[in-house]
């Protein structure tokens, strides 16, 4: 049966992979994605086929995907991060109801919620809640529901897609949101291009936040009531009762 | 300047481990953590000096290790999945406002929730809460008030810590929370024992999740609206305008 893996791949260093995502690249035959992503492993696997197609593309990525599964090569979709947060495992597992004759294997990676919150010292220890502001598919009412609830019960709160030249001031309207409920104190963190070249991050207030420009490569990480800096680190506590 | 490294050693597997997490454990001298991690590495670096404290025991396992790093050791603290989420880096670094001569540096791994997803389809591809069931150290209304504010907004929920012998009915209580706001045929999944020996998956619906006894090597994921189970696996659309 022809095998067809989604495979994430961390946050962008080479490094940051796993080692299964690593055996699987190098034993396969063909690597699809992004433009982007692609290009941050084809000098480690040079001797492999690449595909890529564009953003927005992600329907043809899928098919191009099974149909070069189909004609007997082992291939390897690959996406930023992890294959299942915001990745391409779910749009591969619907569209290959369609190519049964497809093994379809989801291969982890590590999300920018984690790789960030290490980066920023360990903002994730407590519950957290995980939203993105990209309403291209989601209509803003759900996602602005989802700030209210996930701030009215004190999750942590990590932002993917924060800003997009269409979305300049969602981060602001997020931040408004929050605010209806958490501290203007409260401590915030966000990291720029995670694992890549020209990696940042900031430290700051929720009121500070509100009043920042962040770009499409940027992660935001919102605090609980029980989050401190300590030592230039974003940490929240283990729990709530020994505080 | 010593350096203590938290290392997210990923969901067991040796090959789940990112390429980072490897190198830093082959260069270290000292490996610490909880017993039952340090058994999953131990074979593959069997020149370390390792060293164990039981359960319970994280303040003296983090003592331990800055003065092993205090000594001059490359030290290496583990924990199974990510170091970050529900890990041991958060402690780590508030104990570290006391060592100050110490580098701590934290190295991501793959959390349960995103390894978990990967078996069972692509259950985390929109939004989601991450909610641990432990009430050591958070108060029960708390970790309520999670689950419901989760539930109204319609998060994929994932779930840590869903049982222990002392609380063999919260899985059931937490089920009777989401239940008010979601329906009972909401597709949810399980996974024991996640990339390790014994791994085994189910989907099943909300209802009958609630009726189910799990252990806390378990990790619960209750789909949102949305979910669907699709050939076997437990998928989550990219969003709500195109469904």
């Amino acid at each position: 049966m022809s095998k067809l893996y989604v495979v994430g791949i961390g946050p962008g260093e080479y490094e940051q992979m796993t080692m299964e995502a690593y055996n699987v690249l190098k034993n396969c035959d063909v690597i699809i994605g992004y433009t982007v992503y692609v290009d941050l492993v084809r000098d480690h696997f040079p001797e492999k086929e690449f595909l890529t197609t564009p953003m927005t593309k992600e329907v043809e990525r899928c098919e191009l995907a099974f149909e070069k599964a189909l004609q007997g090569n082992t291939t390897a979709m690959i996406c930023s991060g992890d294959a299942g947060v915001y990745g391409m495992s779910g749009l591969i597992l619907e569209i290959g109801q369609k190519y049964q004759q497809v093994e379809v294997v989801v291969v982890s990676g590590v999300t920018a919620a984690i790789s960030g919150a290490s980066v920023l010292g360990a903002p994730l220890i407590h519950d957290f809640a995980v939203i993105s502001l990209s309403d291209l598919l989601t209509p803003m009412e759900k996602i602005e529901k989802r700030l209210e609830c996930a701030a009215m019960a004190d999750f942590v709160i990590c932002l993917y897609n924060p800003s997009s030249k269409k979305r300049h001031d969602y981060l602001k309207k997020a931040c408004d949101i929050i605010l209806r409920y958490a501290s203007k104190d409260t401590v915030c963190g966000y990291v720029k291009n995670i694992g890549r070249a020209g990696e940042e991050s900031t430290i700051l207030t929720l009121e500070e936040l509100k009043e920042c420009e962040v770009d499409m490569f940027t992660t935001i990480f919102i605090g609980n009531s029980q989050t401190k800096e300590m030592n230039g680190k974003m940490v929240t506590p283990r729990g709530y009762k020994n505080v």
